[in-house]
């Protein structure tokens, strides 16, 4: 094993980098003021460019086949190696110069888009898309050659590895084919029912204390991670230092209370990783959508429930006083309210698929040169108006500028959030069914039951199987959408 | 200039590693959850691996060689090339192996420093300490060899370029000879002065506002730098991106202030380093005696002046009330009271460099080998008793463990201190005869002129002269520790 081992303490090496990397990239989206940037981006250039000088290294290609020959022990140091050979080959089909041009056309588009997207300055913003575009095609274009994968693929396997685009078409049309219908019907339901708009000051400090108490109970480790405030809310850090964000709106605690709780949930899965593996490839998170299932499952799945209500409503109460919109029912009713609206990230679980397959098939289009960045609004437009009935004529704002990941050049990035949607509805079937008493202890804020599910059939598996065999191992079965449908059906529709 | 331009490209690729670093490092001091300790000191001792392996590549030293055969066509690239050398001869006495645990081994000290003080806990702190000073004896005794420098010399060299111990005895001495007995006058003189104590309590938030208030007085850059809360005060971060910390106790506001104007006098320095070169060492600070200068001309000299009470006065009684405490008078008397005491810290100006001497003489003793660690609670006592006539016994936290120094491998750093004072006075005196309404100025919290003649005699040189060079070219005279006797005399004793 002395050529795997040697391995082990190159990706262990690599770990440190990226530890580093993390950390800065934290630092830069909630601590960082503005005139920092032009040197942070530098900074994190240099250290890309160390991580594809060292991985590239001709002889971390020579250790990999030696040690396909070596008898490794553990299925876990087979599956480690198998990941260190993907980020070889990922890795050397791209020349340094493409990497650091990437890298650099990424700090700088992510931190003007910051400006921009406040200014509503789509002309600005356009060239500087257009050049992110262009240097992700070339690397995708290189790759899909080397890989024999299409260019869109090659993106999508970034971020869930092994992943196509064949995968994903039928799965996005079973749900093309149902959201639209059950929107409809499930409005026209919410109609009729009690619903006590939210209003008063609710300041910060105060959110925030909640926020920690939701924390809390959920299982969030405050000895190796902390909770802090950006633009938009994100889980970043490290495994052992997980630094989750949200942002407050002091006209209202309900956004904030929930963004916390997704982002613990995608906590939760980085602070249970196998300890042992951390700083290896097969130790790490599975994919971004079995990370996105995690913070889904704990945010849709659990603290959006009703159950879970009963116990946010007192902590409500005991916060900012007496009030009857702050009921559990009516808490209810406010996170559970399906209606269109323009942007992703404040969606409703029901019309969040639409945003992401709208994204989806405009950025095949995009990577395949069907649409130039300048068809853009046009289209969002189009296709907004389609799934959701909406214009965003003019409005670049929240419309095709509300995102960061395209300016971060995170192509490939969207599907993650639908995989990571359905997945947790078919794990949290799951889960029930193993511990019938999981509903009635989220009553309590008691997460117990379904952390120990968890913890058995996802975050100890890290990235040891792939997302079936996992799906298959934790659930039955491959991935289905119809416990989404179902799910929806049964929360919005049932009596 | 091929080899010099390649050298630059290089320690460029440097400028952005250390920028990684100290960017983790505030982090470390400033945001990082305990539990995030271990993987924090690997990935920074990976780091610190990293540029000693760019920094003692051969190709380095060929480099070098052959730039000094290129016509240079500035001074400042002759002496970033001097400088180059100076880092890489250092750096390569020094086994991989060494810097790799001294890294490690830093960390880990430094982080069980902070527990095991607030627990006045010297026992299990005593092996730690003394894991460190052999580590840095034996980095000390190879460099000694080397470089032909005595091993307490080598590391007085790590923070003042070219100072040594026969340069800095005598100053001392000075120092040693003039001090208890004006500490006495003081003392006496004090007794009898109407001074009212300072006592309510002031919430972190707004002596906050007032930290910020005199950061932007005396011309801090906000877009380029912050201010937090650490256990220590200190300045950190990059030039492009200085962090600033204090601390905050509720019970007054005169330490966090002041700590908040002795910060803001490093970062001033940091923001106007000559931009063009910031990512090369003749661009950076000179020494930390130059930084110590700068903290201490702003802090003791500036801000801890009469005229500079008239400013600060009405923005306290603004912000926490009228109460007749917060007179200029009385703030005055505050901010001027000379008392022994045990914490270096929180000492005033008159009694600092009685700590620093002790300290410079137990380092240099325990680098010589004529005490050890398990010497040093007898030794320090002693040393209290006779400099300050207070005894230390038993009590660690406040005595021999108070320094955060020695547990992170500084030793040697004391000196830099009271040059720095020493440099500060001189530096002021020599401001006032160029711009006679400096303290005028003050008055108003206008910094204009002190600003300039800082910018235009210290921050613009950066590292490209000797400290010597400096002081002549600004004061007209080398470093002479009788302006700041005067300056005591004149501050504390005249009518």
């Amino acid at each position: 094993m002395k050529a795997y081992k040697k391995l082990e303490s190159i990706f262990e090496k690599l770990a440190y980098f990226e530890h580093l990397g993390a950390i800065t990239n934290w630092d830069e989206a909630v601590m960082m003021p503005s005139g920092g940037g032009t040197i942070r981006a530098k900074a994190l250039a240099a250290l890309r460019n160390l991580t594809h000088e060292t991985l590239t290294n001709p002889e971390v290609g020579e250790l990999i086949e030696k040690a396909k020959d070596e008898s490794l022990s553990s299925p876990w140091q087979k599956a480690n190696l198998g990941l260190m050979e993907r980020f070889y080959r990922h890795e050397t089909c791209l020349p340094a110069s493409l990497v650091n041009q990437i890298t650099l056309a990424m700090m700088r588009s992510q931190q003007a888009w910051r400006t921009l997207r406040a200014e509503n300055n789509w002309h600005d913003f356009a060239p500087l898309l257009e050049n992110i575009l262009l240097l992700t095609k070339e690397s995708a274009q290189i790759r899909s050659e080397i890989l024999n994968l299409s260019p869109y693929d090659v993106l999508l396997d970034d971020f869930i590895p092994g992943i196509k685009q064949q995968n994903i078409d039928p799965i996005f049309s079973v749900l093309k084919k149902s959201l639209p219908d059950l929107i409809q019907q499930i409005i026209a339901k919410q109609k009729h029912r009690p619903h006590i708009a939210i209003k008063g000051r609710f300041p910060a400090e105060q959110q925030k204390q909640i926020g920690l108490e939701l924390m809390q109970a959920i299982g969030f480790d405050f000895n190796h991670g902390r909770l802090d405030v950006s633009h938009h809310p994100f889980c970043g850090g490290d495994p052992e230092d997980v630094r989750i964000t949200t942002r407050y709106n002091e006209n209202e605690f309900i956004t904030s209370a929930m963004a916390i709780c997704h982002e613990t949930g995608h906590a939760l899965y980085e602070q249970n990783l196998p300890h042992d593996w951390l700083r290896q490839p097969v130790g790490r998170i599975h994919s971004m959508a079995m990370h996105e299932s995690q913070s889904l499952l704990i945010e849709m799945q659990a603290c959006r429930s009703r159950e879970f209500m009963n116990f946010l409503s007192p902590l409500i109460i005991r916060t900012f006083g007496d009030d009857e919109a702050f009921s559990a029912d009516n808490l209810y009713a406010s996170y559970t309210t399906v209606k269109p609206d323009f942007i992703r990230v404040d969606a409703d679980e029901v019309t969040y698929p639409l945003h992401v397959i709208l994204r989806y098939e405009l950025e095949k289009q995009l990577i395949a040169g069907d649409i130039s960045v300048y068809d853009l609004p046009e289209a969002w437009d189009a296709a907004m108006k389609h799934y959701l009935g909406l214009s965003t004529k003019d409005d670049y704002k929240d419309g095709v500028m509300q995102d960061v990941h395209w300016p971060s050049g995170a192509f490939g990035y969207f599907p993650s959030y639908t995989l990571g949607s359905l997945t947790a509805a078919q794990m949290f079937a799951s889960a029930k069914n193993a511990y019938p008493d999981i509903l009635e202890e989220l009553s309590h804020g008691n997460f117990t039951s379904l952390y120990k599910w968890l913890i058995e059939n996802v975050h100890s598996k890290a990235s040891s199987i792939s997302f079936d065999q996992l799906m298959r191992e934790a659930t039955g079965e491959s991935l289905d959408p119809n416990y989404f449908i179902a799910h929806i059906k049964q929360k919005y529709l049932s009596v």
